[in-house]
């Protein structure tokens, strides 16, 4: 085993887009890519399985077992075409990454993919009330329109570190068009506001009513907690998990 | 060299099982191995080499020297064709394990094996009168014929690191039925008696009579030892060697 | 994705040289590289990616992104055909460094090149008034053609780390001839001054003039910069900075 | 590049013994490698270069640069056909010493080698007055010829780390036979003596006569050094550079 995609079912797109939800900062890619899968009764058409991936196994409560792996769903209405990639983990090395996002590249090419949006966060290390959404992306055509949905570009700085950025900057070489869209997020926490925001970003993008309610219940709910902790650290004036700020690294 | 495994003799199974015992928590595995190679008298028929393993060489005691290695055994009564795997190590790295597991799966399927069962430790961080078997499967069909030798399903938790997890997960993905046992135990010490209870257990369950004099007699023995050591560590209540609790790690 | 040299334009060179300038100690390397492709108004004519490289995406203050890589720009007059090798990093390991060179190796061959030099620095632990330029070679003959602007042949001692050392070593394997210019520099900070050595002797030996203006006034500010450490440390007789003496590390 | 050995000269032999001489313990591979080549007056005949070794360059005192390597050098007399194997370094990592062997094995075979021998030091941590040679072989029928030189089987324990010992046990399953000599040493220093020993023991058993006088004079200097660093551990009792005691790395 190299990097394999094994697909349960053939996907044929005219113009699809593929939208990835990968564990990275604040686990925002992740918690959207799930929310989109469970929301849209997406279908899963593909595993991805690497030897990039850790030699691990998840045990389940029925007393089964599976391969740690990434997972690629399907959503289709009548003028949207989507593949979704969500997973248990990222590539662990360099090379594995770029043996992994090429791999995705060709499988997404096969489908009929031509646009590549992935979602990650953009770490300040300040709990932000804002959580505005940065961006970049691999051609100004694509700029409008995510602007007039809100979407910031030009701000975010660095570099971003993982999947979020490996899939569109190389599926630039390859011949897509892309965007890695990033949460504002303090970093050191799994950060649901901010991927609430990505997911009706989306779907106002695309046009497609995606059902908030279970995301901004749980987004209320880690808010508290967040808005808790800051007041501690106001207090003590501590930071209690150390981030890296003004950086992006999504992965 | 890559991962090389070369046949003394060609095995041809109609429906074989692959029986593994390598180190890992608690060495249950390659007790077990080893015991079941000794007692069924199983004949050598491969060696299996990895670059994947270190580069390192044994010397003997007559002045010989072998590279290190895994070793492939076969047994066949009437009813039962089993290859038995054991060895000095497992791979070193992930990639490693990856491409070990898939020659070794390659292997099998040409001998005519078509079921996996893997033999490792569920470390507890406790030492338990008990010592219960817990199991994973990849397909339902197999639980029912190991539950009732008090095989336990489903109360395992986490993940399985290793040739225990690799071989019956990637397994499933290339046709194979797999289970992997663990005997349950504290994780820091060889638990000779535990790998006993898994000698029994499969004994029963493939109605083979293996003689379990010699591995009783030495589980009494590491029984002995270890009680003496938890009482030492009750009067102190300091534990006498970090160990993951609660976890599943199996190498 | 291994490492892949994509090109914009090809290039035909009937006795080229390249001259490879990379991050490395004092980033002499990179100013020079940098420096020339902008004085000589080079042309890019290939970008150099490679799952060598970190996983790592640069975004642009314009919202956009870019995959870190190398580029290669090409410079032509009447006598002189060049290609310039610059970038944001060298491979990361040392099998990345071997597959890295080769394939610059193979690119440059197809060019028409056959000479290459590259740029680094020596790094001496002090701070040095006369910054002179050391060097090696891969073939004598070239020595006179440099030994007559001042560069000094056989007082660098030790061994070259990374791209300055590996283009031209692998080179003369490959049938280039090579020399690796090293500008002498304290290690600890970036050494405009060596840099602009180097830029003038190029411009010498090639007879191509090049405006040492903007890198004369750089290379006196960051002078009077470290004057000012100088004294510091002189001062205080502490080093400033840890940096291995009397030792020739270039990467 | 992967693994390449670059022939300078065709060598066709027709029962060759291929020895090894390359940094490990007590520098004693190295120092008996070198030797040899000097006082045979063996003939260069190939350079084998690898991306397993370090991306690393030397330079020369007349401002010349060389890759690093391993070199291959030729003897022959009217009855011996001797390949040399000496060099700067052994590959870094388990999959480079498994592909470095194997590329050095398939050479060998292409020369018409038969035998293998590998010269390491075996550390004991102490420094012994005897300074014994142990050995390992793979095949019984090589040790009546060394044990009748005082080459001592059966008393080195534990495993060999290294070339030394991955190139006669890897040769063994490629067809060779081979030898691993190893000189006794603390392993901590550079053991010239101990050098000397495998000298004079590899010319009474080729019986090539090999000039013992310089690296006799070099021993007695370094023995020299070691009585007196002897005699200081004895008085403050304490060890003055940890080595493993009791084990036999030999890289």
């Amino acid at each position: 085993m190299k990097t394999e995609i094994i697909e349960r079912k053939k996907v044929k797109m005219k113009d699809g887009v593929l939208i990835t939800g990968l564990p990275g900062i604040g686990l925002i890619g992740q918690v959207v890519g799930r929310y989109l899968v469970e929301e849209l009764k997406a279908k899963k058409v593909a595993n991805l399985y690497s030897h990039h991936f850790p030699h691990q196994v998840f045990m389940t409560k029925k007393g089964a077992m599976r391969l740690i792996k990434n997972t690629i769903y399907e959503y289709r209405d009548g003028k949207t075409e989507m593949l979704i990639l969500t997973g248990d983990v990222q590539a662990m090395s360099s090379i594995g990454q770029y043996e992994v996002a090429e791999s995705m590249l060709e499988y997404a090419k096969k489908c009929g993919v031509s646009r590549i949006m992935t979602v990650g966060g953009y770490s300040t290390g300040k709990i932000s009330e804002e959580r505005r959404i940065f961006a970049v992306a691999t051609h100004k055509e694509l700029l409008p329109g995510f602007k007039k949905f809100g979407v910031v570009f030009g701000e975010a700085k660095g570099s971003i570190v993982g999947i979020a950025g490996m899939l569109p900057a190389i599926g630039k070489i390859r011949g897509f068009k892309g965007i890695c869209l990033m949460g504002e997020t303090h970093g050191g926490y799994v950060d649901t506001a901010a991927a609430r925001n990505i997911v009706k970003l989306l779907s106002e993008y695309f046009g497609i009513p995606i059902d908030l309610k279970r995301i901004d219940q749980r987004a209320k709910e880690s808010e508290k907690m967040l808005k808790k902790i800051e007041e501690e650290i106001q207090k003590s004036m501590v930071t209690p998990y150390e981030v890296p700020k003004g950086v992006s690294y999504i992965r």
